[in-house]
């Protein structure tokens, strides 16, 4: 299950924070202890596009940074709330979207609850978008505050190599 | 908006009724007033494999109908109850790896209710599954009951050919 985590070589991660407008990835590399994050960034998407059209561009958006970078880990911000049926068939839409991207590419996939990756990164369940932001950019020693969604998606990957410890008391679940 | 409605040659569409361990698909041929079903199925996925497997092996399966069928139009069971928000976003997840594949391989999509489905082919908008696979199988010719998510999926396709007639009341719009 965790053969990755335990190569000898660098591990390459893929987070990802999926919404239909702005999904945020990041790929993390974390070798001996270091990390480097090559790639980070926003999927936008216009308000005036087909729903359809930005699931394309999600796909199309991941399936690109995979081959670029060949991470073997995704790991995905996990949704336990939605405003309401609609909200959550569509934050659902742009999920399954990437996740068909990276389950196809072979990677090893792992969800984490965003209040899981909050505690992580700032140490506050509750901690607001620029918090994590800010300590992801002060942790991975990134030059600029990435934005908000690429930061989440930076985090998640984070929390996820932390959670990765021998010491984790809940196990992840492949999804 | 209808250009392959219009075409004088044969319209190629492809219906789906998405759900993560049972997908439905089917391949409709219109022709001078005559429909032909070249392809249909469900896309099963047993209940061990991980949820993101699934995904993949809906978007790996509809790629490959597509590439095979050279559909133009794409028309998809909306989805507008579920039991709860879990189940939204299973359901969400399904349909976005569906329309995903669609979307990048240029296929235009319209998405229809269920009801109207039904209304369209039983005549009535709470007929059971049973019910719409035997009027699909009449209406197609076909010599064989389909099973019942292909039969949906035959259905959705069937009705949206319907709808798009020149006095249909509610032009659909693309999703």
């Amino acid at each position: 299950m965790r053969s990755s985590a335990k190569a000898a070589g660098p591990q390459v991660l893929l987070g990802i924070d999926p919404s239909l407008r702005g999904t945020g990835y990041g790929i993390l590399v974390l070798n001996r202890g270091a990390a480097m994050t090559p790639a980070h960034g926003t999927i936008k998407c216009p308000p005036k596009w087909e729903g359809s059209r930005c699931l394309a561009r999600i796909a199309q958006t991941l399936r690109e940074v995979i081959r670029q970078h060949a991470p073997t880990v995704c790991v995905i911000e996990g949704l336990f709330y939605a405003q309401n049926m609609q909200t959550a068939l569509i934050m659902g839409q742009a999920r399954g979207a990437a996740l068909a991207v990276a389950a196809e590419a072979g990677l090893e996939i792992y969800e984490l609850a965003p209040r899981r990756v909050k505690q992580a990164i700032v140490g506050y369940g509750a901690a607001g978008k620029v918090a994590v932001a800010r300590m992801i950019q002060r942790q991975l020693g990134l030059a600029e505050t990435p934005e908000p969604d690429a930061a989440d998606a930076l985090a998640v990957a984070l929390a996820y190599t932390q959670s990765q410890g021998r010491l984790a008391l809940t196990p992840l679940k492949r999804i």
